[in-house]
């Protein structure tokens, strides 16, 4: 998913001591309108990512700020409840990695000295 | 894909004046092994990507390096021909973006300025 | 998405004479548990799944029944609503093919005869 | 990856009692063409599809032809050897899954009695 970043990033450490950062990532597909035979940005779509352990620290190490241009890969959860007797849906992405997009601007990298490649 | 910078970055502008930078990206693939009943990392696997135009100039920018670790976004192209009589396979994404796996380390991002979101 | 059709079908021709069916989809993730050290099944997520025009028409002469497992590709689009003061969420993919799952049993196909490849 | 049979498919048990399908799998690519602003098909590329075990059984009783249009999931693999003191690439999927692509088409399916979903 490549998108932005649609709010400022909740970092937070859980009980357990597990580092979570919560983003919000939007998104604006394109879409081939066959009406008038172009392609149009379609209205942006908007997802929760999470991100754990060692890439929640790192990414609150980025100070990864709201309108940032980024990367997310990783799997969808889409979840399906009741609340007040009615069907609700929630989506969200377990983020294996996120990166900034490099096609929107530069960034210098310096790997963690803790981590093991 | 989720790898790794795996030689040194080749820039250059075409005589179009296209920027263009060819990266050799390697990826190590887990394979789950039936015999030991275990994940296992598989054979490293390696593909050129082509960057072209202000993706290129961005990552040109950034300094990207051998070794550094990279998530890729983009189109796969495999292309198979015939040279002295045998046929060959060439296997080559045309990258969409690139970013820094945050996963792997830190990094700050400066939007380009010329860039429009 | 691999998955299996969790209702039955629904087939409609849109006003506009457009052919339209709507799967309600089922999938059921697979997630390594690390406490337990071994990978199990996930709560299974649904998403309703739009097929149009050709695609809708096949399907339906295709009998597709509750239960059968498929492939679905496609794009997925995330909307974010208010109703009853209340922020909610759909998810549905925007099919472009869907296939029967062949690991999973037979099926013998017939080319349309309208389609040119 | 959509796409189409390529080659009569090959079946085979290996000694090991495992079946085997090989498939050859072309798919056509669409790029826009930034000079005519217009999108158009570009050279197709082929890949060999390994297929395993009840999915190349199901897929030999499916009598999957040549020009049959199919969605195949699964890995890719891509591998760089020496021949003749020359690189060399082959590049392969090992796949999950394959339907046949319900867009071009209609089958009726039926689910193998050993399967357990």
């Amino acid at each position: 998913m490549i998108g932005f970043v649609a709010q400022d990033p909740i970092f937070e450490v859980l009980a357990s001591g597990t580092s979570l950062m919560s983003l919000r990532i939007g998104s604006t597909p394109r879409r081939y309108d066959r009406e008038i035979g172009q392609w149009r940005d379609d209205d942006p779509m908007f997802l929760t990512v999470t991100c754990l352990r060692t890439l929640a620290d790192n990414l609150q190490s980025c100070e990864l700020q709201r309108g940032d241009p980024v990367i997310v890969t990783g799997k969808l959860r889409i979840r399906e409840y009741v609340r007040d007797g009615q069907k609700r849906f929630s989506a969200q992405i377990e983020a294996t990695t996120v990166g900034h997009d490099l096609s929107r601007g530069v960034a210098r990298f310096q790997r963690a000295q803790r981590s093991a490649f």
